[in-house]
């Protein structure tokens, strides 16, 4: 890799093109590529990744599908007003929202649509191949944002499995960072045993999972009895409505009980709370009650209160995702990636659980990618 | 070592004899050894150490230093009271309280006390080693749990440094479990870095500081943007009162500042506070408030609220402290144990500031004591 | 009234007798009436009401209906065990537990109880006038401190209800302190009306609901925006378990939201969750996330967190509505109590909302029994 | 009043003219009197006072004194990039802002400047004159909203002193937003004796101690004993910088004290902190902890944590107080008001502390001050 020659350009194609996460995540690259904004959040932008042979940010290209009209600098301007990106920003990078807002396409199945689950495959898998045939790209990732799905039940392929199939059929690397099915489906077990490309997931842990990652860990560390450990999640936007829905909610939970189950070596009581709250918007408050036993049995208590813009914590991890399954793809790794478990609730493969671990492994990963470049 | 022979008895001297947290130690490592509760809260107690060759908690033997005369049964009786012991339990190991009670000595110097600095380690080391002759044990370690001093100033060696002087001359492994400073006294170098015992300190990490080096990390690897860690503490007890002086709180906060510069890699603002409210007794409440920014500047924030109870808190980190150095001092190991950073703010040695790491240099010194075993 | 006559000695007849709070009541009335510790909690004690005729402390006989057989100095030493009530108490006051536990008489209906609505009524008020009788009582008040009832559907009387009515028929004063139906059911609307003795209630302000109405009223007066608030209450005990049913919740929240509703003049978003946490025993923690808007739009937030414990918060106010409705019966008062809606979640008649206001009617309440003395 | 008669404009002259309170007032009166934004956080806009013929906002004007150059304009722009104002409002009320602008004088004393204390007081009262001539206003309030200054000690009279003996002076009504002295000074007991304007303050209550006044009354009519009741503020901005000089802090403190004196009836345990924090800008954060304890000695704890943005809670009261007092003013009226105790910490005169009752006494006022329209 010579300075002197331009960096092909890459392809990230995002199911769920149109919503916060994805439009902040478009809006941001740009900004950072031109200068505008420092990389903060963004781990694939320090010392230990600097010589990973990584592509560009500029050197991205995004599209995607989406059920929605609303065209990307549009949303962009209703994120700002919002707070979730900053004034002015939408207007700086327009050109940049306009090109990834020109490589959308519909996604589905749409209501009413008669097209069996092999003409969407097939019609998504031709979406992406045009883009990568259009765009001159050397390779693309897919990357699931979009809304939590209510948790499958039958043998149906749900829409997050769909996309999935196509990113594969197209031989393009795939990231779920949704709670949805997406790969794990065992009509798809096959085809991702087999995979060409490599892929990685499931569920980005942004916040409150994020936070226990950590204290999980140090409770089971130190020998104390966490005997209770209770959440509530108030969140507004289109994440708090879908989760609104109890079986969309449930899959999302299901990720942050697991995370305290590895940690903790056992399940404490407590329940997770997500609530829809319009007046917060993009912002999401969590907060955690952790009752535990110190010595001799004396009761303890620990509380969090995480309050964060939940598109801002997931849109530079889903950059990084991105960067680093398309350079895997690029030095030849297939399969599950599961040295990414830093970014998920339930990683694919076998991975540590405390995020200290899990971040060796991505420090080592980073250095596995600069060996083969 | 096999399990037909009884292991030798060993000493535990403990500076603050009569102080809650010693209290505590003494009470609850009877409990345990009774089988009256379970070792929630020891480390040494999980399976990492099982084969480490570490003393039995019923071989360990209790006397120390201090300055008052409130009997050991009674300040278990008043602890219990306060909520820090069970109910119960200081009539349940009555006779081991009055067993470590005969065995404290006066403390010192005392208001007016003539002696000099020369006679008042000769007479310290004198006590130990009558400890250690009278109990024929094996080999004893002498942890300081003493309220914090004030910060020292000057070339005269504080109370505790004098404490520290006497542990090595005495032959004793020796533990700083306060931010006091011990042996960390330029005149007491060349005593250190000749000792014929291990040593390990300084200031232990039982709450806030705990939580502030997992979740310095956790803002570190994420590439989140801290600019400002601030605290309070609430706290009464004798600890409150003494960290009520300035001078003392000082000593306390370099810790606890220590900590978020070595895992954030700079200095966020904010202070820290820590408040003398009677009220509370030996309950301390901490709270953080962290401000960082995340993607594009957006501007987010944690806070966490620790209730915990110092002295169950620390009693059994002092434990642990106690039988790895015993055992350490057994293996022929000396100097300073930098491989203990896990329970302290300000580690003996090079050692890593984020938990996660000093967790495994622990782990990894458990094998090493087997080993040696 | 003169101090050189004894008060006449007067009832309190308990619907869930063994009960948390029932029993707290119970041995905190006979140690307050002994010295043994100071009134905290009871307004009633306080200086407004030193001249209103309160039946004293010591005068207070103690009986009730229960269904389940644990003897009450048995719950209290539970409840000391849990930290709920102080060690050393259940013993000081054992005679006096014993006492009222001889005046427990079986709740119903059982399971399998083939009687009739009309029999069980009967049944209960022969219960309650023998207890007057026997105890050669002056007046006796009902008071229902029994678990939250599923919110009642269809015709039939549930058994609060069974009980409100067999309290009127025995020519006793009533105070519903639970958010169940009680006298607020359409079959006994008549038999209310025309009650020849006061009645009171209903459901007990004592935590969340009592921060919430005083935090209303700062909201609407300082003419703030109320956007969102979200609650989320953890508690074990009893109450946990019985409001961890959607029923019973569902009638617990009812009167929550309704003094939002009443103090902000509208219905903010949010919702109140309820968790059922063996762990936390008898305490409960109440946390609450107010989002509103300040001037020109701006985005603000208080949160609230209420740790403290149930029974302990009840029994006061318990033991107040005794001695003011037996006072008021003594009085000549009939029918509802709307002046002591400072009590209640849910208050019967027409009462101010805000905290302050009621209290204020309380006084004036207590200045007209002073006046008919 | 006729609707079609035209009200007379009448002055606002803000001592600290170019601060984020006084330009957060300026840009909002605008702001509503153009009916961009409700009136939210103005109590002087609810029904209470809809007669109480209070000066329309657009008939006010503003002027002021303050001893730095930056322009109005520019002010409100980097309140808006900082989130304080609604983005596009500065460019909305341009000239507004722009007019108040040239209303401003400098203030004093400057560092050098030789004045003597009555050339100062002379030039201030001059200063006023020429607004009220100017602007052909039919009267004038003078308002502090300067950073607090340390507290006064000796006899010299403090800048905050100068400013209300000119506004008095200069036959204006005068309203003390600050803890800085004002009129509270031994040598302007007689001009405050015989103003011949109305005069409020002291020392406005916009966040914590408006909680305070709220909860201390809740705990006292409960009978609750409250122990201990620590706070901590972090807040950035102009003020943060001022309160970290600890004489200012002492200031500022000493009236949150005294509510909880007042309502609580005593003083409990606890500190007040007050932390500078630049990052937070013009965003204050005040945690609360209060340890109280209920029946039997219980013990339990109350945590409030308040998120605000200091101007835009301060701003609104200021409007607020502006109106009433030129009402009061109009009306006749002289000397201390003591009627607002609503607003502020420290109130003139006797005033209840519990905010429920001033804020009757201010209902009260406003139907007063409809009485002489």
């Amino acid at each position: 890799m010579s300075a002197s020659l331009p960096r092909p350009r890459v392809g990230v194609w995002l199911i769920g093109a149109r919503g916060s996460v994805a439009t902040t995540a478009v809006a941001g690259c740009a900004a950072m590529a031109a200068g505008l904004h420092p990389p903060t959040g963004m781990v694939t932008e320090t010392p230990p990744f600097a010589d990973s042979g990584l592509p560009d940010l500029a050197s991205l290209v995004f599209g995607g599908h989406d059920t929605t009209d609303c065209p990307l600098p549009k949303r962009a301007e209703e994120l700002a007003a919002d707070g979730v990106l900053p004034h002015g920003l939408p207007a700086a990078v327009a050109a940049e929202l306009a090109a990834a807002d020109a490589e959308i396409r519909p996604g589905g199945p749409a209501r009413g649509d008669s097209r069996s689950t092999e003409e969407l495959i097939a019609a998504f898998t031709a979406d992406i191949q045009d883009f990568v045939r259009r765009g001159q790209l050397a390779r693309a990732v897919v990357v699931n944002v979009a809304s939590t799905e209510p948790a499958a039940d039958g043998a149906a392929l749900p829409p997050s499995s769909l996309y999935a199939a196509a990113a594969l059929r197209a031989g393009c690397g795939y990231v779920n960072f949704t709670p949805s099915t997406g790969l794990h489906h065992p009509a798809l077990a096959a085809v991702a045993a087999t995979a060409g490309a490599p892929y990685a997931g499931r569920d980005g842990k942004t916040g409150q999972t994020l936070l226990r990652s950590v204290l999980g860990p140090m409770f089971a560390q130190r020998a104390l009895d966490v005997r209770a450990w209770s959440g509530t999640n108030l969140l507004g936007g289109g994440d708090g409505a879908a989760l609104a829905d109890p079986a969309a909610a449930a899959a999302k939970n299901a990720g942050k009980e697991r995370v305290l189950a590895d940690t903790l070596g056992g399940s404490p009581q407590g329940e997770v709370h997500i609530d829809d709250v319009p007046a917060l918007g993009d912002w999401k408050t969590a907060w955690d009650h952790i009752a535990f036993d110190g010595f001799l049995g004396t009761r303890m208590v620990l509380q969090t209160i995480w309050q964060g813009c939940d598109s801002a914590l997931a849109a530079p991890l889903v950059l990084d995702l991105a960067r680093l399954t398309l350079r895997a793809h690029e030095s030849g790794i297939r399969g599950a990636l599961s040295d990414l478990g830093f970014y998920f609730k339930d990683p694919v493969g076998q991975a540590p659980s405390a995020l200290g671990e899990q971040y060796a492994a991505l420090v080592r990963f980073g250095q596995r990618l600069r060996e083969t470049a």
